[in-house]
């Protein structure tokens, strides 16, 4: 994801109001470039920035804020009123936390490491478990129940979906979106064939690429204008951890692969 | 599941209904014994059946035929006009095969083995591949492709599921089953988190307990009516391999066990 302004557009009534105005971009599918000084892209995946927003916080807004939003409306549509945010201190799973709230949908947030139950809390989370605990399993179980947690937002994959779907009332969906465990295979995941046919446990994938190619323009704008909205409400925020040049991006993206809940790093190529 | 006529019943216009009537029953889920002399069930779980119907056929009614007509509608719901069957050559593979030419559905379906290759090209399948063939997975890609089949009828799970979604369309669907596979731990089946994330691929299970258990009375027997047809119509016919007394059931469990494909074995308490 960058930031630019579009300077020419092929693409009928919608690219001539877009010329001229700042936009968040990313690249098109298998095509790479948009850290270059000029970079072309579809229209579609170009959302024009408010004034109000700054240029770090717009170049971010696509991605994680937008699938934020998406993963907790596709909850909504799969009518639950509570959410599961597995590895919930991530970018995405506080921002699912933000708008989850702001829709009144509860949210159990599960965390990796002891210091992001501190900052689950700060936020407001309804719950916060830690995985390492020796009672995970049987206190996911017992909040699941309780306040009926019946999606499941997971960027982990790997064992932690059928474990946490597991834990999960009868009829649960898991909104599979990453896989930060780091396993052998790429491709791995695991399901239980027993939850999936006698507890009625469904697997889905989200991918934000997917859903902004399939919408139109104006779906995109919309949730671009409420993800915004969002930012300029203070709701929504990006943690930035480091703004480096070209030279520092290597350290940066190594410090930023080891601890991700750090936040951001942002590329600033003309620094 | 067995064959009984009901005696009593207190399940209100419903039951007085069903008292006197021969029904196919399963068991109510954990409770056991349908093989005894008289055996307590709900309502819901009793299908009535035509007096054109043997005994023995009506006593396969429920399960395999109408896991056959609920897994081909299930496809139809989600907008398949083609599918996969997985071990196609199991009675629910067959039943799915009859069902789904009947409603103008296309099929693919798996052997395990090369004598059901021929089984299924006499039951006139749309295409028979041979899981063991070193060109199967380009054979089964380059079909799917061809006739756009998006959803999986999947009882083998395990390694299954994966391999052959990942042969499939985008945004195509299993509809796990079982899992035919004998693995270590029961619990697991595989899914690609790659696929699920960037191909939109998404795994569901099918219970037919939980269908019927969620079903409203009227909604069994327009089931149970539109499988009867079938086999009055020739369409649906259960293989039964064997007929045994409870004194040589042991035996013909092992069979069974070890070739599935033989056909059903019926117990006959009092022969």
């Amino acid at each position: 994801m960058a930031l630019k302004v579009v300077e020419a557009a092929n693409a009928g009534l919608y690219g001539k109001w877009l010329t001229g105005k700042r936009v968040a971009l990313s690249a098109q599918h298998g095509i790479d470039g948009v850290w270059a000084e000029y970079a072309i892209t579809q229209a579609n995946l170009c959302l024009p920035v408010r004034k109000a927003l700054s240029d770090e916080q717009a170049a971010t807004i696509i991605v994680n804020p937008c699938i934020s939003v998406c993963l907790v409306e596709r909850a909504i549509a799969l009518g639950s009123k509570t959410i599961v945010i597995n590895a919930g201190a991530s970018q995405v799973g506080k921002g699912g936390r933000y708008y989850a709230k702001l829709k009144g949908i509860k949210a159990i947030a599960t965390v990796r490491s002891a210091a992001n139950v501190e900052v689950l809390q700060a936020l407001g989370a309804d719950c916060e478990l830690l995985t390492s605990d020796d009672s995970f399993d049987h206190s996911l179980k017992h909040w699941a129940k309780k306040i009926k947690a019946k999606v499941l937002l997971d960027s982990v994959a790997a064992d932690d979906t059928s474990r946490v779907l597991n834990a999960m009332p009868n009829s649960s969906t898991a909104l599979v979106y990453g896989r930060l465990t780091e396993t052998q295979d790429v491709l791995s995941g695991l399901f239980s064939v027993a939850d999936v046919i006698f507890r009625d446990m469904r697997i889905e994938g989200f991918w934000l690429a997917k859903y902004i190619g399939d919408a139109s323009p104006l779906q995109v704008l919309a949730l671009s204008s409420k993800v915004q909205k969002l930012f300029a409400q203070g709701i929504f925020k990006t943690d930035i951890y480091a703004r480096v040049s070209f030279d520092d991006f290597a350290q940066a993206l190594d410090h930023y692969a080891e601890h991700k809940s750090d936040g951001k790093v942002i590329l600033l190529p003309n620094s």
